[in-house]
């Protein structure tokens, strides 16, 4: 018996939750966990559905393709632990968040490798045995850099790439060759303090709520579709850099969380928002 | 078009998503929502489907009926109003919050009546035009007293009973004619503080987080289906009273979330638990 | 005895703190509650005392004056209950939590007035026997309007404006003739979604949180010292219009917490921040 | 210029705060922060004082001695890093957590060591140079495996013991050597769930708020002083092993909010409570 994922993703219509749910049982897989969600506005169904049996995806599949309405995104997702790279600057705390998590089990995922623009984190990396790539931006024009970073990326074939506080800004061509697998996290409870040093705007405004954001990469500067959100409360004792401070524990909680999600296919990209079922 | 909602409650089984979804789809029912879950534990499963169409109830349940296991129990709810009466003794704050917003229309309900052994609330409750009966407790007998209040209660013919800090033990004769349909709000996050002047025990114990429980009466005293909790952080600056206080705050919402989930036929009670879909 | 609230703001020096709690106790005044801050980066004081005991403010006062530096502020203010008018427009659920909160004591102020451009919440208005003002905009120029509306707050002297949801903007004479006395609730965490329409915009971006602002009014729209902040969580599930309901309650609380501290003399104003002690 | 952390607790009485810090301003020592509370019901009065400046220890603890009521505990702390030595058994996520964040500096520590009962920590332990002891409680007395524990931890003449999911209770012999000198993480929000499997206990009644206790170990079980207390949102799909495995965030992050208190000499013990300045 295997355990797969099926997500479902159409235009709305009668009786889609009986025909995939038939096609399951017709194929004697059993239903797990189903969760749906259509989308009124807009006239789109979703559907996540957890099966336990023996598959023929191809039969399975084409059945589906054959019940369903044309233009229907369908995939069929093995539990198998998905593989990231990790891309990283200076600071450790997402990181090494996920290092620990991976390594106690609590985020399913294999690290193939954490790529640096400092050799700041080499020592933290290694210590779980995971290979660290220091590409050096020094002296290199952007597009230059990124291409080195490319090609040490590139051997692992990662399933994701996570910017675990990395503090540069990818171009077009990079983003579009990972489209909608590259997951940031913004410190910030986007879109309050777009762009650089969102602390100190939060310090300048006075707000009384600072927080962090994960999201998929896209073109547009931390405009991509947001995955997960969270916050902590601040007041008048917070300098800039205790605001910064204190948002390393939201920043991680919130990258760790999202992560869960993405990892275990829960989440939907669709225009610009994600649907998480 | 009407809007209904089926509940489902049954021993789990191959197919059963696709076999309801399917007299569904036959009946032209739209599902608008649809959540199931299943307790692995147990073997239960559970389904709530909000539906949309033109329904023929006797043919569509017969439908069920013939499909589901034996020992199925299914309901089928009209999207109506429910009507509600309140229990009270002095304390404003939940009755407050309950009737302004029924009044502005975030709780859907209809208020039938107020019943409070003290008449301090009286004048409260009239502001919005529903009947206040006072039923003093005063030398009467514990039964006695209940008598009275059945008497008050009974025309009003309630959906459900709502004790919104009525501080009155009930017996079992009168749990039992309200079987769960009598919601009360415990003020501690239960089991912690189970039983009288849960506040000053918090105190005592030098607790950093109070809390509030709305449950389902049974005649286990403070041992019923929990609804909801949630909870505050206290600090040593808090006196007893002053836990009292704040504590009112979390009551209120606990209860008026548990309302609502209750009110629009949300809640399962399974055991000594509810399943909330 | 009595109990008054000293409240001073001063540059930062050496042995302020011991200078003030020298002359509390030179005077007879016990110190119930004490809080100070000092801003490191402006170099500010800050120092909220609460006291007890038989004033002389004039001869109190006046130490203080000899023993403080040049420019500081001191306020010594009483414990009475201040007065507040409050603006409306059609929304109920800011102005009922207020006149409930009012009507159960939690919130420690006299309600004068509501005034509204609408009739809307007159009949609630006067079930709590509080006066409603209605100031209808229509074929008023803003001007106009907003003579009208200040002809009836003026002979309740408040010490407070609330807009609890009043949706018009106020004129530069309006805020200054009110300096640090009106307090608003804006519905979204500002900075994020300033302007009109926050929760279609919060939406369209498709963000996992969304929350509301208390923030005193002055003639930057928007940009008004920040008092509290506070959100929910919300998902693909929620439309606008859902997100506008769910924002209702954290709106209520968030004012009523504000009031609670502007009310109480916690707040002190500064460039454009509170600090709140 | 030195920093220290005066700590005071004594007999409430009028012109303390002025007494105190009159002595700090007469020895040229500047405030920094100051926190004070006084707990009306007891009538006891706490104030911690963050200063700077030239110390004297010896001339300014006489002046202090001099100046405040017999019984006066007082203590001035260097702002030194704690030295901390961590009891494991078999669960890594709490030891993880405080590794990294002591390795990252968002915890001021020096870890001297982690002993353990068995030595499945010890591969993680030491990734970070860090000595670990296995101790093996197999075929030992309680007394003949503590007195192991103790002779290892012993040379490191630790400030304080965390236990960090240690599984095995601990005799009053140890406790008291140990006194008010080690911190426990309870999984659950104390006093629900006293005793063995917490997890399992709350998906037996069915709660919909899990939470864990971070408190100084006495010698009545999950009885001594909470220092810091969390919770989460769980529902009917949480399995007890589901629980358990969401309660780890909650355990991890209360025990290093708590030790963040304790090492930075926050915390009062005052009966069986704590005062957090």
């Amino acid at each position: 018996m295997e355990k797969k994922t099926l997500l479902t993703h159409c235009s709305d219509a009668p009786g889609l939750i009986s025909k995939i749910t038939n096609i399951c049982y017709k194929h004697q897989l059993n239903i797990i966990h189903n969760n749906e969600f259509v989308d009124n506005a807009s006239g789109h169904f979703f559907m996540r559905t957890e099966l336990e049996g023996y598959f023929n995806d191809q039969t399975f599949l084409a059945d589906l393709d054959q019940a369903l309405p044309e233009g229907t995104k369908r995939r069929l997702v093995s539990s198998e632990r998905k593989r990231i790279v990790i891309l990283v600057t200076k600071e450790s705390h997402c990181l090494g968040d996920i290092l620990m998590k991976t390594y106690d089990g609590s985020l399913n995922v294999e690290i193939a490798a954490v790529v640096g623009n400092y050799d700041t984190l080499q020592s933290l990396t290694e210590k779980f045995d995971i290979p660290y790539h220091h590409v050096s931006h020094v002296d290199l024009s952007r597009e230059e850099h990124e291409q080195k970073v490319m090609e040490a990326i590139a051997p692992y074939a990662p399933d994701l790439l996570v910017l675990a506080k990395y503090m540069r800004v990818l171009t077009p061509n990079f983003v579009e060759q990972y489209h909608h697998k590259i997951v940031n996290i913004h410190h910030s409870f986007l879109p309050a303090f777009i762009g650089a040093k969102p602390y100190q705007q939060a310090y300048d405004r006075g707000v009384k709520i600072i927080g962090a954001t994960a999201h998929y990469v896209t073109n547009d500067l931390d405009e991509g579709p947001i995955i997960k959100q969270d916050v902590i409360p601040v007041d008048h004792n917070f300098s800039a850099k205790d605001m910064a401070q204190a948002g390393r524990d939201v920043e991680k909680n919130v990258l760790s969380k999202a992560l869960n999600k993405v990892l275990n296919d829960h989440v939907f990209v669709y225009g610009n928002k994600t649907v998480i079922l």
